[in-house]
């Protein structure tokens, strides 16, 4: 019976279908999810008079929605307000490949693209609710502890939301992948690692005396990967 | 004399010019490259049929002009071979900002939006030579020591060139930035350092024997910073 039963993926159509080296391609939900849950910057393309911008931005999941948020004032946020088409994509790098051909030089990596119509929140309280989410998400119930949002600062942060219609990620993850014949050259090829990892925390200088950092904090601990401290508060953040 | 002489700068105009915290928007040549040279992986965005696409790929700067590349067959590449409007985008996320109220969470990032038009590179000897360059410009001098490219991959690759026409660059390094009425508050708040750092080597594991990893390898050693063993080999492969 488990055989029958397909996980749930994104809707593939020409927007979406990945062309080249198609082997690598996913449109699960499970695998495109996880990839968006390990980052806190995404880019966002978008387009105005014909001229596409690529902007980074932090970003979140929810569901099969994402948000992210800037200035009321911004160029893209003008422009998104009413349905723009839109393409948010994430990527890791996770190493450089150095292989006995140039061809083959490569990189492993994790990427998604997202595509969908961006549209600003206006429903009040979904703007106050996405606003604890932007920081929550990244700090689990840390807004409840925070000096309270004025009316002026949630009229400055405009929100954007976009459900994914459609997705696709694509990974690499062989490392050297050289034709047969190569191997046998006398030529150096190695895998090189790239990781994104939490550096010491560096408390503002101006605390009250006797405010400490929480244990809330303790998954964003020096040394660990920045997307195992993500993927963790955003399955804490939405339990 | 020296306070007449303009550093080299990008011009700015409605495209590029930054309306969002314009005071951390910089426009000059070295900030632009400093902040280009330091990544290997960008974002580019284009647009087809009035769909936006942010991909992301390797590219390298020479001068004043972007390449990356991809297969002949992709989409992207089709797509820019006529000269289409592109937007390439690179971002370092610095840090994760905690503050005393959400509005004034925040990141620390250096980032830089450049704007063309993205064209094939399609003459013969400069393909060749941008292959090169695809290569060395990440390890200096490693292609002299590789199995020769054969007409078949050199047709595979396809090359895009972007003179950079426009750019603008946005820093922000400042921290936690709280209102001043926020500091006496016994709230915690700090500045959670990211870092891109290169992880151990992982030789091909079907190396010839007695063939070992280069000094020339050197500036790219486990612990260091990404960005700055790409500024080094920028340096080297361009002297």
């Amino acid at each position: 019976m488990s055989d029958a039963v397909e996980a749930p993926a994104y809707p593939v159509d020409q927007v979406n279908r990945v062309k080249r080296l198609h082997e690598r391609a996913r449109y699960d939900h499970e695998t495109v999810h996880r990839i968006l849950d390990s980052a806190a910057l995404c880019h966002v393309s978008y387009v105005i008079d014909g001229q596409p911008y690529c902007t980074p931005t932090l970003f979140w999941r929810e569901g099969t929605r994402l948000y992210w948020h800037g200035s009321s004032a911004s160029r893209m946020l003008r422009n998104l307000s009413d349905g723009e088409p839109a393409c948010l994509t994430v990527a890791h790098l996770d190493s450089l490949v150095m292989a006995r051909c140039g061809f083959n030089h490569s990189a492993d990596y994790r990427a998604v693209m997202c595509f969908g119509q961006a549209r600003l929140v206006t429903d009040p309280e979904e703007k106050v609710r996405a606003l604890t989410m932007m920081v929550d998400r990244f700090f689990p119930n840390r807004t409840a502890g925070l000096r309270q949002s004025t009316t002026q600062e949630i009229k400055a942060t405009a929100v954007v939301w976009m459900e994914i219609e459609r997705a696709s990620a694509k990974i690499r993850a062989k490392g050297v992948g050289d034709d047969e014949e190569d191997y046998a050259l006398p030529i150096y090829a190695e895998r090189l690692p790239v990781r994104t990892v939490l550096g010491e925390p560096e408390p503002c200088p101006r605390l009250v005396a006797g405010v400490e950092r929480g244990a809330d904090l303790d998954a964003y601990r020096p040394g660990r990967l920045l997307e195992e401290a993500l993927r963790e508060a955003h399955a804490e953040a939405y339990r």
